[in-house]
């Protein structure tokens, strides 16, 4: 039996999805509870990894178990043990050739930078900025990133086999003093969206310009962007299957 | 030299305001602050206590230093050293007979009821609650309270002097299945509002009425109200002062 799980999570308080010897991961609250609950060792597989701080409104997970439940019923064992930071949205069984990761089609991830003087109760869950930037300077500038690229310069160390990558949209809405920037593409690698906001951030505080943008782009290098938006701005939220 | 300061803070990670041995308050994170910054030790003294997990958007308290600084500085200094769950919004120089509590003329609290499907991220800054409630009835029954009274049936144990408030408002407003309700009065006794709210819910379950809340109000005893709405819900809005 394949179970596919839509999950919510506040990263604030994780090392991140993936599991860590020693540290509070997403995976590992989750493996935990499943493997109490089904009385076997149950591994989750995701469509990808989310870093600490970071947060997800739909990130998707699939695991295998002998045991035959009701959609409703598997959401509701899992989310009466889960803790309050982690919550299932759905649960659905699936053909056994489902895969989290390599059955998506698209993600989409969202980055919010709040313009506002500070506030203590959304300090995990925007990047405060002040309200220097020229939005429409980086809307122009994020075209660099549409279509498909090596986006090695925009990203960290990680065991990929590739790093090209492709985005189809960087959408812009601002309202109430708060900017969200909605990336949809077919994968991205870690950090890179966080570094192509940090470096649009620098765009819109006229540091720099999408030529450069273009030119770090292509020389396909890590370690060239060096400005990388805080984790608690972004949030993982949802992913889009061809199949089931 | 007196100055008054408004503070917001999230009242997750707090044991409440007051200070409490061993535990962290937002008054003692303040005073540490303060007695720091200005080579003194300082005292605030506020417009009222809110309990743990109860959040600010605008607390005011007092302090006496012998120290003169601008306004502006006065409020960066502190921000510069506060943990990130508390921020001062505005800190003036007041004349030496206000103070934070008795200067006092009106305070207002909101009390947040989410209907929606539970989400972690929200989970600390409001109650979730089932879509049950006739809110129609709860509001008719709020005018119970409206007016002076003796709350004693709706309060903790406190050393107060005297158990009657007055309250001038409870508003209801309703909008994307999120329930705000908020209280207009001279002040509130502890977990008044919070015991308000239980109760209320229970009348917008049909598992008491109108009727009864008089009753137990004109009771005048402790212990009479078991319900009380959980502190996340709770933020303390504003207080006012007819003078500086």
């Amino acid at each position: 039996m394949r179970y596919k799980a839509t999950v919510m999570y506040d990263g604030t308080s994780f090392c991140g999805f993936q599991v860590q010897p020693g540290l509070r991961s997403v995976q590992g609250v989750i493996e935990d509870v499943l493997t109490r609950l089904l009385k076997e060792k149950i591994k989750i597989q995701a469509a990808g990894r989310t870093d600490a701080k970071v947060h997800a409104l739909g990130q998707v997970f699939h695991f295998d178990t002998g045991i035959d439940m009701e959609n409703w019923q598997m959401k509701n064992a899992m989310n009466s043990h889960l803790p309050k930071d982690v919550y299932v949205k759905d649960t659905e069984k699936v053909a056994d050739d489902f895969h989290a990761r390599y059955s998506a089609s698209l993600k989409k991830y969202v980055y919010v930078i709040n313009f506002n003087e500070y506030n203590p109760l959304y300090r995990n869950y925007c990047w405060y900025h002040a309200p220097n930037l020229d939005i429409g300077k980086m809307k122009d500038a994020s075209e660099v990133f549409i279509g498909e690229h090596d986006f090695k310069s925009f990203s960290k160390d990680s065991n990929v086999s590739s790093t090209t990558r492709r985005i189809d949209d960087i959408s812009f809405s601002f309202c109430d003093e708060i900017l969200k920037m909605e990336f949809t593409g077919n994968g991205f690698l870690h950090c890179m969206i966080r570094m192509i906001v940090g470096m649009l951030v620098e765009v819109g505080m006229n540091k720099t310009d999408a030529k450069t943008l273009k030119e770090i782009l292509s020389l396909k290098k890590r370690g060239t962007v060096k400005k990388a938006a805080p984790p608690s701005g972004l949030y993982l939220k949802c992913v889009e299957y061809r199949q089931k």
